[in-house]
């Protein structure tokens, strides 16, 4: 175990020798560089559903939109298969990116109800700020 | 209502009219294509964590490593920011991953641990099958 323990600490140094460290540094720095695609995505993806959001918003279309759900997760687990990756998987990951979404409707909708009301209000509080986030 | 509705189905025409129906569509499309990169990213980021889970098995590494998710979600946090993603959001879509990662990593342990223990039986019922998916 001592053996194991030195292997991983061994990943901190900038020279790794034990074949299993230095493999287990080479798949992390794939992971890292994965991970850092995939935000840099949901980032961008986020900033299309906030205009999505603000344009249901402004129109008073309903956040949430079932039937486009259900398209959107049978494209995925087919994409998915394709991928060979877990279509459970990818449908988990869409209906958990879909739930941030709808709150983030949910909060302009609101917001913006909030925002009709209180329209003698001065505008010193920075306004949209919030929609600036995903 | 019924307006909203007909917009809503409208999107399913080939030729879309309504300004604001045609936006909606244009924004779904290029949510649906990055969907697509979010996909074959997280199914190639599965492969790696595949590897990983093989090679923690084969070293009797343990399947989860707390400290090295603490550098991931920071870092991960730190490249949200910059791309303007909610940090939140970012940590959590890690976790998401990572507890699907981990489940992966103790599925091929305990299957290893099992494959120990039956290495007798004939190898006829497919092997490391399930190991092909993510």
């Amino acid at each position: 175990m001592r053996a194991l323990l030195a292997r991983l600490s061994a990943m901190g140094d900038p020279v790794v020798e034990d074949p299993v460290a230095k493999e287990l540094l080479r798949l992390r720095m794939s992971i890292d560089n994965m991970d850092a695609a995939l935000v840099h995505l949901l980032a961008e993806r986020f900033k299309i559903t906030q205009q999505v959001g603000e344009l249901k918003a402004a129109h008073g279309l309903p956040p949430a939109d079932p039937a486009r759900e259900a398209q959107q997760i049978e494209r995925l687990r087919a994409l998915a298969e394709d991928a060979k990756l877990d279509p459970e998987f990818a449908e988990k990951f869409l209906n958990f990116v879909v739930a941030e979404v709808v709150r983030h409707h949910e909060a302009t909708m609101s917001k913006n109800a909030s925002s009709a009301a209180k329209a003698y209000v001065s505008h010193q509080s920075g306004g949209n700020e919030h929609l600036s986030r995903p």
